[in-house]
């Protein structure tokens, strides 16, 4: 019975991993607090056990002070930023509905993929990337058909885009449809505000501004949307992601459904307090402050930000590469010469741009000096 | 704009979490070792970052080996176990497609609601809960059908039986159809032989007896499987769990897809290094004699297991309940004065078993001894 066919001979087994100093400075992951880290690596318990029904429901309520949401269901999706996408468009859209998406980025192009896998009419509404998606855009798209769903990305982190959502929410809901928001890069870095925004179902990521490890998306979804997942003619194509499912695990019934990626749990939790400790506000203006002293840096060595102004994210900042430099030699070099990590500009943007993270952890005066710094000693300005 | 509507009053922040110091005899999650909780803790890395690439094909190359298969398609998806079930039948599995699927416990039942939510007419085999899927019963719905798939899973959770896999995999061969195999709770505790099997599509959990924390599942896919994904008329319903495009991101181009959960891939790597460290055959010896030991001492408490002589799993034993017993009581002194968490019956085995998990670290003659000890304090034999 014991065949073991393959047996890996003892030098070739891996040395353990030792990972390098790194500053996360890209789209995310952001670096990550050293009691987030110690949270991380407590020991077990069951996914059922008491004390771990009280921490998930202790991350529920602190989430909803993160989303300024009072939704019953706000949890985190045991899966990555995109799997909470896919989370509420399962749920969401049946097939054949007509659903209108705001398209400035990867994400928008993003959700317009998984809506489709839905079975969705897609309306694309698009902007270039940059730039943000008007109000007028998505009224105009309202008029052509009848949407069950409008969707945009808050934060574009392809982008440095911040679309503004009151008014796009308004129309939404005026046109009978629900509204979907997407706040990946957003939520703990600037203003969400998903009950005041009338939001009916939100996703986000633990990796960016709440300087969690990759691993969960926290979502929310209103009644409303609640109710349109309920009353659905077909189930849910996804079985993991199907909140009739996971309302019994993460509600009062405590029905067994998966089993939560536990140490992940316990990350969030720490990552959530570390966030309310603060304070969203004075956390809010951190994010801003170090995004204004990186412009100012980058100003004095003659470079610019190139989404739109008065719509750019303080926490993810699209710096423009300067004629004749090499893009991807200078992020080479910020990384095995100075530790650092930017991010690469994707599809239009690439070779254009240097996405520059600060969210959460990241988002230091000394961080944004360094950084300054190590650009400063490469491009010799 | 900074007007945070609901601030969590300071004193409402919760503490920090401190779990109680579990043994996890449970279904899983089992103990996890203290090198892989150290290894969760590491400073985070980018998941483009090249060391993270590097460990990346290094957990691809030693799940082979614990998988024991060539497969080039073999990593971690990144979700929970049930999501590797979703993924091996989303990319299989195409509308109006014939499917079988063995149902001895509450994972094939899962498998059957899976696979019909991807569009499958699913043909039941049906075995009582604690028995094996014999292969006369296969080929006798293969006279019924003209199947693509056949799936069955190797060591059934919950009922603690482990249903014999080559004669089943051969008839679903030689009926031209792909091989299906859960192996969740057998990957690591007793041998697994992808390649010997000829098994088409495999996927697994972290928790069980790789004692990895939950949060990923390793998969992998066969050559005829994969050509199967490719050729697909439908796109795959799922974006976050489609092969062609993972392919990608865990293949030689490196195109990102999502942000992998950089910790957990962190801790799998370490638990995989463990696993092999100490040897496929040492290990499942392991398990068998732990297994062994349990069974003796619950012989001499003149209590037995439930599953199918001769088919009973060492790292999951369904331990009868004796007459007169309260189960859930029994379950609950364990944990609140042993700290011993152990695991309730499903479905018809309800009130009547406990599920005693015997997984990768847990599987200690220690703990053995520990939980006996434990169980004849409480029942007075």
């Amino acid at each position: 019975m014991l065949q073991i066919t393959q047996i890996m001979n003892a030098s070739a087994i891996p040395a353990a991993f030792q990972p390098p100093p790194r500053l996360l400075m890209g789209p995310g992951p952001s670096d990550v607090a050293p009691a987030v880290l110690k949270a991380l690596a407590l020991p077990l318990v069951g996914h059922l056990d008491p004390t771990f029904v009280k921490l998930m429901e202790e991350i529920k309520t602190m989430l909803r002070t993160v989303f300024q949401t009072e939704n019953g269901m706000t949890f985190p999706v045991s899966g990555t930023g995109s799997a909470g996408m896919e989370f509420c468009c399962v749920n969401l859209i049946e097939p054949g509905d007509e659903v209108i998406v705001g398209v400035n980025g990867v994400f928008g192009g993003r959700m317009v993929d998984v809506a489709e896998r839905c079975g969705a009419r897609v309306i694309k509404v698009e902007a270039p990337w940059g730039k943000i998606i008007e109000p007028s855009q998505i009224a105009a798209a309202i008029k052509t058909c009848k949407p069950k769903l409008v969707a945009i990305v808050h934060a574009e982190t392809s982008t440095g885009a911040l679309t503004p959502v009151a008014e796009i929410s308004k129309l939404a809901r005026e046109a009978g449809a629900l509204f979907l928001l997407d706040t990946v890069t957003s939520l703990g870095g600037c203003a969400v505000e998903i009950d005041t925004w009338q939001v009916d179902a939100v996703y986000s990521g633990t990796q960016k501004c709440l300087s969690c490890p990759p691993g969960l998306s926290p979502v929310s979804l209103s009644e409303r949307a609640l109710k349109v997942a309920r009353e659905r003619k077909k189930k849910v194509q996804s079985w993991y992601l199907d909140v009739n499912l996971l309302a019994s695990y993460w509600g009062q019934e405590r029905v067994y459904h998966h089993t939560a990626p536990i140490s992940m749990n316990y990350a969030l939790h720490e990552a959530l307090r570390l966030v309310l400790i603060e304070g969203l506000g004075n956390r809010f203006k951190r994010h801003e402050q170090c995004h204004l002293a990186l412009k100012k840096g980058l100003d004095e060595m003659g470079l610019g930000i190139a989404s739109q102004e008065g719509h750019q994210l303080w926490q993810l900042n699209a710096v423009t590469v300067p004629e004749g430099v090499d893009e991807a030699d200078v992020r080479k070099r910020l990384l095995s010469e100075h530790n650092i990590e930017v991010g690469a500009g994707l599809g239009p943007l690439k070779g254009k741009i240097w996405r520059v993270g600060l969210m959460g952890e990241t988002a230091r005066p000394a961080n944004v000096e360094k950084f300054l710094v190590a650009l400063r000693t490469i491009l010799k300005r």
